[in-house]
């Protein structure tokens, strides 16, 4: 695959197939640097809204674009990239899709457009939102965001570099990957947790009142990702079964050394899986890739009164250290929350200090 | 068990035993009411150190507290605890402990002072830190927490009125139920979630970079609480183990169902699981125990130089919204981030614009 440096400048017309969250926010990017957008949707309500929101104009049948980006639900994508490709042949469009699995779609392009194939490089920006449609899409989806390209060994360098290009004009981190690696990748950091985060969730269904109101904040961040859209997130793990199921045979093997472990009062085994665990955490790359600096956290209860978080953040942007992140823990049947303040070590004894000195009550 | 409102006021002196973070934090919300309070630790350093912030002084032979609080490992409750009550029968105090499992210690107790255990109730503040000893030690660490009061059967209503009064006077929110209730209900609320949030992470220990590169804020949640020490963990799961075990064995069989239902293209099974799980997150109690209130994020992207998050902060302050949540969205390989503000949905639009007008980049 070519140096990025190489990549040529993307030029349109860009067509988007599919006027959704990620297509309309992929067009909108395009728009912001000057390419003319085509559109295209089943729903004609779909490009309405995306050409309202200036998100490009409807595709006519006179039209060549340079690029396609397909932007369909899982099942369909397959088919929509090979009638794209056979569609694109007499002018030879480059064409990609921005589905969260790749081998299955590439398998389905290669069986449907074997001819055409090369000009299909499959990509995957790590980005979403709880919401949906177009009128969730914005320019800035994909800001800082990783995002995947996935080229496959008959690839034509020129399309890749296409693609490469799309991803940073959207404002995206390229990252190559070949599609089965990515859909390994995917499997470990997205579906496996979001599968694990939901067999915890599920235990909580039926659970009495009185055993949730013992729920902490380490719960609630565990299953969070659990509250997405089962249909979709059923497409997303069925498109992605083997790799999915491969790993989840591990994990199982593991369950049962847990089972086992604490069944057997066997502490050392149990230690052993909790100290890899660390060693996992530890894996994932910190702030823009590098290692964590150390850091420290100050908490801070805030009052749940109408402009109590607004007013300690005004206090924090005077005291004006380095918030390095920040979160917020609700407490169940008190009006009080507490802000999780993030900052480096030197910072935090100053923080802390600037706090009470103006009436907020902290700890560290 | 008694009317909280039928509670007696709380009278000193109040023994600690195990000058830790748990420890010395009751003791500085004891003497932040005035309470008298009396220190013990097998190591003479946590002490002197919780003297020297204010904690209370170091307990004599001839002290006779009314409450004694055991604040020590989970391993050594059960001794530590029958050994307070013996030494105490001459006036008759009321023990209890911050332990975070209830049922075994209460099995120690009862082998080793039976004669005594009436004045001893359980109890468990959901509170922590990553942080350990006295140093990181806070009155506010119980603001607003569920704490656990866990009677048994033969507990006398004046222990139990003793032990919800400590509860509140730390500023805690009193949860009464049985031991083996309240151990069932970690094991759903915070143990079998750390466990499977383990598993995760487990596999991410010896994962290619590349897989890595494409994490999301999704596994990051997923992942957080297994950075917790193996050790301590390990302790609490251990004296925990057959609640753990039984629902475990529970994830397992649900684990079968999924495995089979992804490797078999079973749509329906899998969304069966994933909508069981949606059920799951809603069941969680929202903000102060009442269901969420329809909600709004808006994303803001802050470019990492410092004093952004602050400016961001000042800005927010000042536009008077009132922010429910936040959350930090860091993002691998680039310098900007993603802040998270949610506010109700009437206010979303407000928040939006005022801060576009100022320069911010949103979406939402």
């Amino acid at each position: 695959m070519p140096d990025p440096s190489d990549a040529a400048p993307l030029t349109g017309p860009v067509e988007v197939i599919g006027a959704g969250l990620l297509g309309t926010s992929v067009a909108l990017a395009c728009r912001r640097a000057g390419l003319e957008v085509l559109l295209s949707d089943t729903a004609p309500d779909h490009v309405r809204t995306a050409r309202a929101l200036g998100a490009g104009r409807a595709r006519t049948a006179a039209d060549q674009p340079r690029l396609v980006v397909v932007a369909v639900p899982p099942a369909q994508l397959g088919t929509v990239i090979a009638e794209a490709l056979v569609a694109t042949a007499p002018y030879g469009a480059v064409v990609t899709d921005v589905g969260s699995v790749k081998s299955s779609p590439l398998a389905e392009v290669a069986a449907l457009a074997p001819a055409e194939i090369e000009r299909y490089v499959g990509s995957h920006p790590m980005a979403g939102s709880e919401r949906s449609g177009p009128l969730a899409a914005s320019a800035a989806l994909f800001d800082g965001r990783p995002w995947a390209v996935t080229a496959h060994p008959s690839a034509r360098a020129d399309a890749v570099a296409a693609v490469t290009a799309l991803a940073e004009l959207c404002g995206g981190v390229p990252v190559e990957l070949d599609p089965a690696a990515h859909d390994r990748a995917v499997a470990r950091t997205s579906h496996v947790p979001h599968l694990m985060s939901a067999l915890v969730a599920a235990r909580l269904a039926d659970a009495p009142a009185a055993d949730l109101a013992l729920s902490g904040q380490g719960v609630r961040d565990v299953t969070r990702v659990a509250a997405g859209d089962p249909r979709l997130y059923g497409q997303i793990v069925a498109g992605n079964a083997d790799a999915v199921v491969e790993l989840l045979g591990e994990v199982r093997a593991q369950l049962e050394v847990l089972i086992r472990a604490i069944g057997g009062g066997d502490r050392t085994a149990l230690q052993g899986v909790l100290a890899e665990a660390v060693a996992g955490t530890r894996a994932i790359p910190g702030k823009h890739g590098a290692p964590d600096a150390p850091s420290s956290t100050v908490y801070v209860a805030v009052p749940d009164h109408p402009g109590e978080l607004a007013r300690l953040f005004a206090d924090v942007g005077e005291i004006g250290v380095n918030i390095e992140d920040v979160r917020m823990d609700h407490d169940p049947g008190r009006q009080v929350g507490l802000a999780e303040l993030v900052v480096t070590q030197d910072a935090a004894d100053r923080l802390e200090t600037s706090l009470e000195s103006r009436g907020w009550v902290t700890h560290r």
